[in-house]
């Protein structure tokens, strides 16, 4: 929770800098917000528990953010425009390994995971989350491709190496456990998957090509034997 | 949907097959609420509804299968026993490719996707449903891996070689875009995670170590300097 300020004190002195008063108000709205989902989930989030942790009126929070969607979905934006560190180390392996350790540690730590899971099962409940949640991961790889533009200005890797691939690789055996299969998350998998990706950008496998023959669509599969209900491994 | 088999018909003929009529009501329930977890979702799913559709009676669903997680549950459990088509090219690479390629078919086709997509997120709206999802992820996995124990027959990859891990490897980066990212899926991101899953098991990453000098517990940060509310990428 933030400090609690209270934006009704000085109806009269509108702060100076735009959007600053504005912003305060939000940051209490998006930290009661994450408080509540994290504590009793998206299914009992209400509008009303929000406005009494937050101490902002009902009915700003209709008129700002429309409901507890908007709620949900403004404190995903809110999280991506939050700094994270990102590792320079001077080799692409150490800097994937140290991301794929960061994301471990939020998820795995008691203290840390609570918030960030409950926030993403909550966005997941509707467009609006939906499109936030889709906009957050953007962010973030875009951000994280950083550090394989270094590698390639190293020489570590091609130019043209799609460098927010490279971090979904890494990352996405950790989220495929936490958020999919529901395994166990354990320290050697988030290595593993640092250096699988480390590897493959380096054969590489990331590099855009100037022009896919395929369509990215589904090709038709004349004979489908599978079950249709039957999801695939 | 299966045929309307209608098991009250006969009441005094029970099947010489052990299982052969409550095998046909279980499977009248499963179809059932596969058709109703897909056109309606999790939120308005009732058992009431599954009555309706499958011709059994509520009380013996209630009996049977406690409620609606239940029925979700067992939904998924008979999704894992059907069977379903395993690559064996004698490639490890291409056979990846035909199982990333599956995947890929499975949850972009209109006609396929919408079932086992409204499946998984049901699943994971309760503990039974939890389960029931890593069971069938854990089968998949274990059915999967005979990819890599082939690979391992041919001398293709070492002995030691953790096959599901490379199953999981491949496939990570589809079910990532699919339920956590809600980024779209192309053709091209099967192929390329098949790839680099192959390129890593084949450089031993996927070799079960004799010991695990790291904990597999989540290390302390002794200075964190993300904040805590923010998933990492």
């Amino acid at each position: 929770m933030s400090e609690p300020t209270h934006p009704d004190q000085h109806p009269r002195t509108p702060s100076p800098r735009p959007g600053g008063r504005s912003a305060r108000v939000r940051a209490d709205v998006v930290a009661a917000t994450l408080a509540e989902v994290t504590e009793k989930g998206y299914d009992s989030l209400t509008v009303e528990a929000v406005a009494a942790r937050s101490g902002v009126h009902k009915a700003t929070l209709y008129r700002r953010w429309g409901g507890v969607d908007g709620l949900v979905a403004d404190a995903l934006a809110a999280s991506a425009d939050q700094p994270w560190p990102l590792p320079d180390t001077g080799d692409l392996q150490e800097d994937l390994r140290r991301i794929t350790q960061e994301v471990f540690t939020v998820f795995t730590d008691p203290e840390q995971s609570p918030t960030p899971t409950a926030l993403i099962y909550a966005a997941q409940r509707s467009d609006a989350g939906a499109a936030a949640l889709r906009e957050f991961f953007a962010a973030r790889h875009r951000q994280a491709a950083e550090v394989a533009q270094r590698a390639v200005a190293r020489g570590e890797l091609s130019a043209g190496t799609d460098g927010a691939e490279i971090i979904r690789a890494a990352t996405a055996p950790l989220y495929y456990r936490l958020f999919v299969t529901g395994e166990p998350l354990e320290a050697r998998t988030a290595e593993r998957a640092a250096d699988a990706a480390a590897l493959a950008a380096r054969a590489g496998l990331f590099t855009s090509a100037p022009a896919d023959p395929e369509p990215d669509t589904a090709p038709t599969d004349p004979e489908p034997d599978t079950a249709p209900n039957a999801p695939t491994p």
